[in-house]
């Protein structure tokens, strides 16, 4: 949950339970089907939980908000997936159906549906985990009544029609989590610090700067990522990277020389964070510029003010219709895309993307 | 929650406890209210606890499903108001503010608004009442994080703008436990049921039957309710009255002798319930006439299949902006009502009134 | 829960509920065992979930509170199993093996033990759903891991060593459950209150008295309650009965001529409770009399006198080694009675049977 | 909570969320004991308020895991003390009257039993908090409940008598949370590791070896602690340190070249755990020399063998008579010390200190 835990205290929870849960969840869906009589084969049954164990497994700490500042340009979906080739040498091939059922190569397609979909099971798992660490209540779904609807039609997963105010439920707690929680303006800010802390170590390292800190943290700072991170030394020490890294190091750069890095450090860890503003439309260039110069003025340093003002947006679809197309059958058995549904084409207006602006700058 | 209970089983909560309930939340209400400065005389607390312990006394049995059946053309909120005069006339006077704040004559309209609104102390808590007994979570509202967002500007109720997440849940709460819960078809034909029964002996009643039952029951079904209910012994009838007469009667009336009556009786009491159909536009007169002659030919008896077969519609409306308009507060203080405001304009589509109708016949 | 509800005001579930929860529990209970390598026919599922859906269905309304003046003599297990044979009866022996279960002659004696123990389902569910409605935490046991350690050994039912700390929290949940809530002094004031009004109506009756009220409570306490209940036709008015039955002829009696049952009556509908004193002694003979004389004179009636001044006594027993037995296995597969087992012989003393005795008058 | 998260995977949270707790029991505490007429001062309600936020400051990370292995001989009472009066001389004496209800020299001495005594605040956050996130339902004691029990009579913290079951349930509670959770056998296995790779480091710096790692834990490892940590700069090292320089060193040692410290660091990152066993009376000597010798054998090494095997006892006091009495008072205002109360002299005896003994080895 990136850093809200700086806005809800008991937001401790982390990947490793997540996962656990995922599998507990395919555990359940795969009761349920075959009691309604799908047919799936031990093996099946055993390549979904892997898969569902597995799929964020190439998380970094701090999961989405670091991501791009420390291996740019790759996709967290590529790594789990690099991860996952690798355990299936060590273990001779027994996740081969697992990564299958991963990359959607899997004729079957509704155990793909499970892993990645509009309802599946990774959501069911993280909405009620974050609802019930964070308090939100806003978030807590009822997971083990939409699984107990979900159904195979044609080696696609449907939902009976019953679930639907369930589903209706499952898309608006969604939407409310991502802009009362995943979003929270607190919780971004603090991320954005974080982000803003990684990009300045990488930079003064590019400059030639020597830096404390986890040679694990360093050495990814260092170097370019590449698509081929799975060829070079990188992915172990990404492997190796986990939170204690990252504030342990940040916690070294206090005492750094360079100002702004330490400066930042200094600020996320005494939470002494930068102001943040919200709007609906962008920010304009010349609000940015006249900010960056009265901070510069502030700061005698026209560099920090470059730095220590800056802008950027966050957009929340709760629901897509392009590319992963949550199916309802109606009692006749006929099935149709949600968003065609009667019931829900006015809900899907509602919950289209929206996108909001930010601006930060120092506290006055 | 009228025969709700025949679909959810743990539903057998009653009015005193909702009385008691929403008492309780107006002395969090005032509490919070007092912290923010709200100036509150203890006369005007007072008033607003005794207004909502006794704002529901003029239910009868089974809530607003016999409302109409019982006292045929009155309404609750007379029935509320009226004994309010008769308790107030008994004490003296004590219950005076009350009334007024009741009957909204109260120059202080947020002490109106705090029972009768958009998002009131009332709706606050059988929403959160009724989703614990019956265990469907969609109704499970933050109560206590919307009270204390809730203030008092130019003696009018608004809500600051950092409640717009929990507004927008409890919108959406409201719209699916009524179509969840209270318009459950299961516990809507029982309702309906049970009012054929109650119209079926007041008509027996006038045509000068003998029936057993309970003696205050069956005093109000003889009598065409009039507007001036106070002036008669009827009222005392209707006091006097509770669930344990109707069933009682209904018990009885199994072993009567008129087919319909003992039938529907019977029928309730053992659960053997008609059929219900629900769509969402009306039933074609022809259709309707076409099953009564069939159910008519069932039952040889055209004046079964006359009362057998039956159509209606319910209706929901989440938000209404007519009547009770819900305020918002931003930031800056300015105060807009919540139709109005732009996160808000594409929810009030997606909940605006939504009619559904329903046909019912015996099962096949 | 009797008249629980007087003191707890959520505490309005009944019986039905209950039945439907011992079968869910015990449709857990044999998917665990199954799981764990206990053989279990088809037939003897369904025996089992039939013996836990009908175990209770001997009880009259208000459960234990009011047996015995309903059918002096008989006890509501007897009912219960008389009921169930009416019921093979009509099923052409299809609950066989459920009543062999019932009584404890089928050979396999794990599945009475789970219907009748120390710690069966039936436990497992009231104190659960009692602790859930009266809002008692006190009583929130864990059923799913106390089921989830159940084992079959030799056709006993034992709990796995792992399951002790759950099974010392079930006992001390039980032993507080009753004394703060099922001997609870106002629940208790109002189910003697109770017990006398319906002692009194039988006396009524009895003198030749004509009374109001329901025909089926009035054919039951005209009558003398024998053993061969089912030869008579008393059993039909027995099930027929319900709370409506019972609270409906309480109401009429309000208005009946003899001044105790219509006291008695009035006091109980209006929640115009008796006092009561509780203490760890019996209460001597000379203060009863004086009491009786004193409330004689108050009343200007003996008769009323010694009616309303009465004591008594209750005992709770949270565990009793003489029945049935409690059995425990160790990691090395020994099965000892928990009685016995080092960790619990403290316990065993602390929780063994408590009396209280009590004493009611009318308040002063 | 040292390492239950090694058991429990959702018992992430932390001492600062529990500061809060306290903090806000407090709030809520003062808030009962004014209702009920106690006069408290601004003053006294802030300074409990702060003696709350600040009672445990003094715990470092894995709080009493590892307290001896970092400060050997020094208490964490007395490091938040220290702490305090640090804070309380930066904020020129604001704390002053905190420090006198933390040490118990404020005359007023139910302000310290608030805060530490047998039900006192902090436990009361603690079990609540801890039972939520382990999920062990046995430690969910009902805190609101007890706060409102609290009365002060002469300045002393006494329960009203009607809160007996409710501290029946709290003291066993407490009990069934230290065996299950708190001593659970994996917890305390890898607590022992974590404090034998402290030890092993330490003797290590001792010697004169170089170690990476973090900073402060290298220069509390390589100091002796004095009772006058205030003088040195041990204390600022203690207060930077947090659970990820802990974790980050341990992950660095897994490369060092001492074979102990090496390996045993691997196997607390890799939860390849030690085996434990536990029993009621202690371990024979001959046993534990027996065992050693062997794993000497199995790595060749007889040093390792000394290291492998070792043992140890844990005790669990639930109720302390001779320190802090619980003072209970009765209906007619007598007060007495509970565990001289008829009701809980047989609890008493059922909860005296219990001892574990264990051992633990390599697994085979």
């Amino acid at each position: 949950m990136g850093l809200s835990v700086y806005v809800f205290p008991g937001a401790h929870h982390n990947r490793f339970e997540h996962a656990l849960g995922c599998m507990h969840l395919a555990q359940k869906a795969l009761a349920s089907l075959c009691e309604k009589g799908v047919a799936i084969s031990t093996e099946e049954s055993e390549a979904l939980q892997i898969a569902l164990l597995f799929h964020d497994i190439g998380h970094g700490p701090f999961s989405h908000a670091i991501e791009k500042a420390l291996l740019p340009g790759i996709a967290h979906e590529q790594i789990s997936e690099g991860l996952m080739r690798e355990i299936n040498n060590e273990f001779d091939g027994a996740l081969e159906m697992a990564l299958s059922i991963f990359n959607n190569s899997y004729p079957r397609k509704f155990f793909h549906q499970l892993l990645v979909g509009q309802v599946d099971l990774d959501r069911l798992d993280y909405l009620k985990r974050d609802s019930f660490y964070t308090g939100a209540q806003e978030g807590n779904i009822n997971s083990s009544r939409l699984i107990s609807m979900m159904q195979v039609v044609d080696d696609q997963l449907v939902f009976e029609q019953k679930a639907s105010y369930s589903l209706e439920k499952f898309l608006l707690a969604r939407r409310l989590m991502y802009w009362q929680v995943y979003l929270h303006k607190t919780s971004l800010v603090s991320e954005l610090l974080l982000v803003k802390i990684l990009d300045r170590a990488r930079l003064l390292l590019s400059e030639g700067k020597l830096l404390d800190g986890s040679k694990h943290l360093l050495t990814l700072l260092s170097s370019a990522a590449s698509k081929d991170l799975f060829t070079t030394h990188l992915w172990q020490n990404f492997v190796a990277l986990d939170d204690a890294d990252v504030w342990y190091s940040i916690k070294q750069w206090q005492q750094q020389e360079d100002f702004i890095l330490k400066d930042l450090s200094r600020r996320l860890i005494q939470r002494d964070l930068f102001q943040i503003q919200m709007q609906n439309s962008d920010f304009k260039a010349q609000e940015l510029a006249a900010l960056k110069k009265q901070w510069g003025a502030v700061y005698q340093d026209s560099k920090v003010g470059e730095a220590y003002v800056f802008s950027g947006s966050v957009t929340n679809q709760t629901y897509s219709s392009d590319k992963h197309k949550l199916l309802l059958m109606d009692g006749a058995g006929n099935i149709i895309p949600i968003h065609q549904h009667e019931s829900f084409t006015a809900l899907m207006k509602y919950t289209k993307a929206q996108t909001q602006y930010y601006l930060c700058t120092p506290k006055n």
